[in-house]
């Protein structure tokens, strides 16, 4: 997967960037808000994941331009280039692929730029600070007929080694369906 | 201030980045969440200001740390100083200072990365969209004793040709009254 990585160097030194200091404190941002509205962390944790959607049907677009992929074979190709190719290309780090098959797979991150600087109090301790990265791959996946579930299953602000994404196919959508839709 | 300049380039190369695109969506994400919470454009506007005040006082910090500039002379080089290693540093571009005086100046700039691909529908034509930017700046300076006022006198979302803010020294604050403070 040497040229996936390599890949994803070349798309993310053409991307305009901003600091990920800032990135990082404006997503703090919009969970304190988030908090602050819902007053829960589970209706939080699901609208992190709505604003990521919103986010990830939008990325899309740059990414199948930018990246210049081809369709992937299978689900487990799928799954490296979202981890060496989308997340370098928007956050500057790249995912490790664990335990990947035809249907599932997970995305294990060492460094999380949303969650720089962030501990999580004790009544947030159930919070999915980063859900927004789920919501983001559900929006993504949909747009490339792949609908999918994506949940956070191990946080390091819940004092896991590292944070990690699990991604289940449930469906490739029928392309031809959504043509005839539009 | 070409060495400004340099400096600017230089930090910003060494800095932790994301995509600009994934921030200028995350941001619009923030922007209408509040829209939604406080139904009005000026709470909107405040709200998006003490965001940015929080966000300022966190920041400056590793401006401090990174960008190693000596303590200005004057007001017109803090100006200099925020339009060519601060923006650079944080958002990947630099502004334009104008109307410098000893107690005032406006930045411009030309583009601006929270507002990319965004258009003010029409209830929201007053809304400034950018308005985290003033309470950044805000917050940062007062870090570094100087209270000011900030705000965003042109908007390319307005129909401006470019983005503007303008910052008014009000005081400069008292360092040692502040240690005594502590």
């Amino acid at each position: 997967m040497a040229h996936l990585r390599k890949t994803g160097d070349a798309v993310f030194s053409k991307v305009e960037k901003v600091n990920s200091e800032l990135f990082s404190l404006t997503y703090g941002a919009i969970v304190t808000q988030l908090l602050k509205d819902y007053e829960e962390v589970d209706a939080t944790n699901e609208q992190l994941e709505k604003m990521g959607y919103n986010i990830g049907i939008r990325l899309v677009d740059e990414f199948l331009a930018k990246a210049q992929i081809s369709s992937c074979q299978n689900f487990s190709e799928t799954a490296e280039v979202i981890a060496k190719v989308g997340f370098k290309m928007f956050l500057g780090v790249t995912a490790e692929v664990t335990n990947s098959n035809a249907s599932e797979f997970s995305l294990q991150l060492t460094d999380n730029p949303l969650a720089e600087f962030v501990e999580l109090p004790e009544q947030y301790s159930q919070l999915s600070y980063s859900n927004m990265l789920c919501g983001v791959l559900r929006g993504a996946l949909e747009m490339v007929q792949m609908r999918v579930e994506c949940t956070l299953t191990k946080d390091a602000l819940w004092g896991d080694d590292v944070t990690e994404l699990r991604v289940v196919l449930k469906e490739l959508m029928d392309e031809e369906y959504k043509d005839d839709d539009e």
